[in-house]
Parts: structure tokens; sequence; C-alpha cells
């Protein structure tokens, strides 16, 4: 029996996290959850699960807790519970740069961590990995693409690396005519032709923000150059990542699109355990294809690697006022192509600085959320 | 460096081999090979890769060994090289039945035996299972479908897995229509469509025996049921096999089509390194399509795999008549669909046991094919 907290229970990842552990509670136990507002189904879910510590890190709504469960409050508390607890794994699900604390007090106190919460890696890659060379945490990747290329490497080292190549759904303007993106609409950039996600992943994904962050994660995760990562368009989204190895042998990961393949994988690892949660079957498999990404189309993904490549303080700035631009966005204040002309602005104009330390990058994402958020029309 | 055997180094899989040696002339270092018939074309070999011992199996002919090395005849001498000299691996590619005491003695010596003679395992599974509990020795294939399934099985333990899904170009045939089998010629029964093989392999594909063995091979060699163990047509060869994870989870291995990459994995297990012998852009690959085998088209692939469930001395049995039938199928004795009914004949009249030890099985492996390939009149 693995003792599981679950960061970010009542999203999409936590939903899919929800179905696995359902499907086998012999196996996982959660002894800590948190929600940022919606209360309501993390005491749903702690009442099913008897789970004894919940945290709230958004509003403090009054609301009757299940008995046997305490309430906490704040991510200060939320760290002190993660070094505190007896946890086996942290499967941490916070949406954006708010998981980052999180998933380093959890190496910190040499829990496995489950990492659904790329910023981790985009915005403080550099500090992470410093202090996996002294924890026994793992890192396992809890994403479709990453899961794919874990499962890839098993027995392998990343010397013996050729390439790796993230596949791409291409979002749902994979097939818009070019001329026509200054014609998005809010509605069309939510429409994911194939996977339903969180609201935030799914403009990520017709920008292709998405698969940027994805590239610049894997380069921390699996200490890959970046000339060594590459992101194709899979429209199908069966395959879910390759890995080509030195010797021209190319190894990868399909099943039917599900995030609860990662989510159950990352729990389970080292072994595949029976579930029946997906199953896919190879006669049945729709034509696949792959299509390169052009520029043209996804013109942030080009941006955001390079701004990847740089490090330093730039993914966190590009991050922050991605958030920003997305929030603007949804709330009908910039344009679609908006979105990349912010983060365009901010890359030629922000000073970037190497090597920060964590609480620069903190207060940097703070502040050009900020910044951005409400003064984007001097960037435009 | 490792030091290696070369078993059967002038056919097919031998070719492969010596582009893999060629080049890493710095990691592997011929020290016996052995050749049937083509002396000439092992002396050439001899000479280039200054190898010290040369076995002929087949005809004494007489002819100028190259300076160094040193000639022996016959498999009793091939087999006391194979326990005396210092081998790292055995690279087993000798044709048929006659590798089978060969794959023995490696194993019984200790050393890691590369198989790509899948005779051994379908003739005397049971044996070698058996004898590999108690040596070092590692079973290391050469096959395209198996170094896939082992290369997709890294990491994992048999008992994770849901299913192995060996590919099947379906040999030159696959869209043959049914009414026109009875027509089949020998040139156009040779005429494999994606791979060039050995001749007896390529009549084996166009049967599909060859996928018949390859199961009854993987049985073996990944401790897997017959229920666990499929294969389905992909007239692309790109994927070269599937595995099915217990939770799954799909792991393939794929390459454009080629032995190279197979022989050169199994010489530098377990890492992949570095060689330009092939490449795939997963951008230029072929439009990839699975089909089913159907036992209208494939009726000898269904019936063999009931012999590998039945075991015991049934797998020698069809795979001597087979070896019986593609010899007169050659010499034009006996027509295509010959080959069915006379395995199909000997399936029902032949007498089997359970458990045959390694005389039984050499004796009914030679008597039947004599058997078959002298009086084969009498049994259509």
């Amino acid at each position: 029996m693995k003792n599981i907290a679950v960061l970010g229970i009542t999203g999409s990842i936590g939903n899919s996290t929800i179905a696995v552990i359902r499907e086998h509670p012999d196996k996982f136990n959660i002894t800590l959850a948190t929600a940022h507002h919606n209360t309501e189904l993390l005491f749903e879910y702690a009442h099913e699960f008897g789970i004894k510590h919940l945290v709230i890190t958004g509003s403090k709504l009054p609301a009757a807790p299940p008995p046997g469960s305490i309430i906490y409050h704040g991510e200060k508390e939320l760290l002190s519970l993660i070094s505190e607890l007896d946890l086996d794994i942290v499967l941490n699900a916070i949406a954006g740069s708010a998981g980052l604390l999180s998933s380093i007090t959890t190496i910190e106190s040499g829990i496995d961590l489950a990492l659904a919460n790329k910023e981790s890696l985009v915005l403080a890659g550099h500090l992470i990995k410093n202090k996996l060379r002294s924890s026994k945490s793992r890192v396992l990747p809890v994403d479709s693409e990453h899961s794919a290329v874990f499962q890839c490497l098993e027995g392998h080292q990343p010397s013996e690396i050729s390439k790796i190549i993230l596949t791409a759904s291409g979002g749902p303007f994979r097939d818009l005519p070019l001329d026509q993106f200054t014609n998005i609409t809010l509605d069309k950039a939510l429409k994911h032709p194939t996977w339903t996600m969180g609201t935030k992943v799914t403009i990520d994904s017709a920008t292709m923000m998405n698969k940027a962050l994805e590239v610049i994660e894997a380069h921390w995760l699996f200490d890959t150059e970046y000339d060594k990562i590459e992101a194709i368009m899979h429209p199908q989204s069966i395959i879910h990542s390759f890995v080509e190895f030195a010797d021209g042998s190319i190894m990868a990961q399909l099943s039917n699109p599900t995030m609860k393949l990662p989510v159950l994988y990352a729990l389970s690892y080292p072994q595949h355990i029976p579930s029946d949660l997906i199953r896919t079957s190879i006669l049945d498999l729709p034509q696949m294809n792959f299509r390169p990404l052009t520029p043209e189309r996804y013109p942030l993904y080009f941006l955001a690697i390079e701004a990847g490549k740089t490090g330093g303080l730039l993914p966190t700035i590009i991050n922050a006022v991605n958030e920003a631009a997305i929030s603007l966005f949804l709330n009908h204040k910039i344009s679609f192509n908006d979105i990349y002309k912010l983060i365009d602005q901010a890359c030629q104009t922000e000073n970037n600085i190497s090597h920060p330390d964590i609480d620069t990058i903190i207060n940097t994402n703070l502040s050009m959320h900020t910044k951005y958020l409400t003064n984007y029309q001097n960037y435009l």
C-alpha cells in the first residue's frame, strides 16, 4: 500500500487519479489532498476515500469537512504536511507556477514526485536537478508524452539517446488556413480535437506553447540537450512519443488517448499493474500520420524553445507572460494572436539573469504576471 | 572488445553481422566463424577480419585457408570450439534444425547466445529453458520481431505482459485472391515484398509458417503463454512488434526494415551504441496499417500454432516436415498448397511424445525429414 498525496485533486489530472485509485483501493491510499477553490468536490473525495489531511490553497470558504478529516489552508501548511507526513508519492497536479514549491519540498523530503506540473521544471529545472542529486526522490512524469519517453527509456541511459520526439495533436487549429488565425474565437480555441483537459492547457495546445514547455521539461527530465528533442504533429494522439536511440532503434509508447495511464504508471512504477481503465486495439487504430510543426502555424512553439535554450530566468518570464496572456484571452481582452505578441515582446525587452535562485524565480513570476496582466495594452 | 563467434557467417544474417562488425572493429572481434558450403566467402571474411578459427560444416572442399587461420570440419569440432574458446557471444545464424546443438553447447558453456536460429527454441524450448536456469548465458534475440519484443520488455517482467503482438509483412501473397493460391509458382513465392532474406525463410513468410515458428519462439523466449501471443499483418514492416502491458500501455519498436539493427543490439546489449547503419525518419514513414491474419489465407500459421501449444515432439515434427516440404517445393516436386497438406498430414498421423530429450528430437527431426522428403507422394 502506497501513501499518496494528490495536489490539485479536483482538476483534470485529479479526476484521472481518482479513477485509478478507485480501481486499486488495495494499492493506493490517499493521505493528503489539496484543492484551490472546489472544496465541495474535495470533501466528496475525502468522504469516499477517507482522506485525513485536506488543504485548501485558494479561498477559505466555510464548509463542513467530513468527519475524521483535518482542514488546512494555504501553501505554507501544505509544504509542512509534505515534509512531515509519511508519504510514498506526491502527485503534483497543481495548475501552473503555483506548483513549484510543492515539487521542491517533495524532493527535499526524499519522496517520489509524480509530476503533472510542468512549470516546476520549466521555471526551476536547474534547481530541481541539483536537489535530486542529493535526494532519494525520483521524478515520475505524469503527462502522456513524458510518460511515453520515460517508458521508452527504461533500462537505458540518456547518453544512449539520439533523439526524443514528442508528439503533438496539433490542437484545434492544425488545419485552419493561416489567414484565419486573426479570427480565432475563444470558443474555437477551447475545442481540443483529441484530449479533454483544463482550460489553460487547451489554449496552450492551440498555441503549441504547451509543446514548447514539454520540450523544456523533457530537457530536464531526461538530461538531454535541446538539439536532441523535437516535436512533431500526430493528429490521432495514439503514439504519445518516440525515443530514437544512438543505433537507430526507435521505441514508441501508445494507447488510445487517456491521462489515466500516465497517472497509473507513475503510481505503480516500476511495475505495470493489471488495469481495465484503458484498452487499445491495434487492429482498430485509425490511420496514423505525422507532420512537422511549422513556424508559420506555431510561432510560439519556436519562440518558447529558444527561451528554453537561453535558460536562466527567461523560461519563467515567458511562462508568466503566457499565463497572463491566457487570462486576458479567456476574458476577451486580447486576441488569440496577441498571446504570441505579448510573449515575444517580453522576450525582447525583459532582462534575463542566469542561474536564478528560487526567490528570484517566484518573485519574477509574480511581477511579470501582474505587469502583463495589467499593462498588456502597452505591449501590443 | 567482445569476442564473437558467428555461426553461419556466409548467410543473410551473417551478411548483416559483417556490416555491423565492419562499423565497430573496436568493439567486436570475430574469433570463430562457420560456413556450410561457401568456403570462398568464409575465407574472404577470415582474411578481412583475421578470424583464427574456421569451421566448415558441410562439404570438405579443398581450398587454401588464409594464413593464420585454422580449419576445422563438422559439427563435433564446432561444439568443442564453442566450449573451449574464450567467447563472449555466440551468434547462431545456422539455418534450420542444424543449429540446435550449437545453441545448447553455448548455453552449457555459459556464453551469451545471440539467437537467429529459431529452430533451437521451436524444437527444444523446454530443454533450453531448463539449461538456462543453471547457466549465466542470456539469450539475445536476433530477429526483428523478437528483438523488438525484447526491447519493449526492458525493465519489466513477463508477468507484466498482457499481450505480445508480433507483426508480419504478410509475405508475397497477402493480397493474392484466395482462388489463385493453387497457381502459385516458385518465382512468385520467392519475391518477398519488404525483406531480403534466405530462400527458406522467404517461403516460410509466404506460408506464414515463419510467423508461427516465431510465436513458438516468443513463447519460450519471453516466458509467455500462447494465449497472450498473437501475430497481425503489417505490410510496411516498420513496427517490428508490440508489447501490451497489464495496464494497457503498449510499447512498440520500429525502424525501416533491416536485420543489421537486431544484430547490432544483440551484440551491444545492454547498450544502444552509436551507429549509422540505419536511420528512420518518422515524418517520412509510409501510412502504416494492420490487419488480422486469417485461416483462409494462412492455414499453416494456425495449424503450426496448435502444434506449438500441443508441444512435446510435435513442433519438431512440423518443422522437419516443413523443411522437407520446402525442399520439395523448391525442386518443383510439390505445389505451394502441398506444403500445408504435408504438415497437416504429419500432425494427424505422427505420434507425439511429451518432454522429448535431445537425442529423440534430433533423431525424429532427421527421420521425419527423410520420410516426407522421399515418400511425400504417399501423404498428398
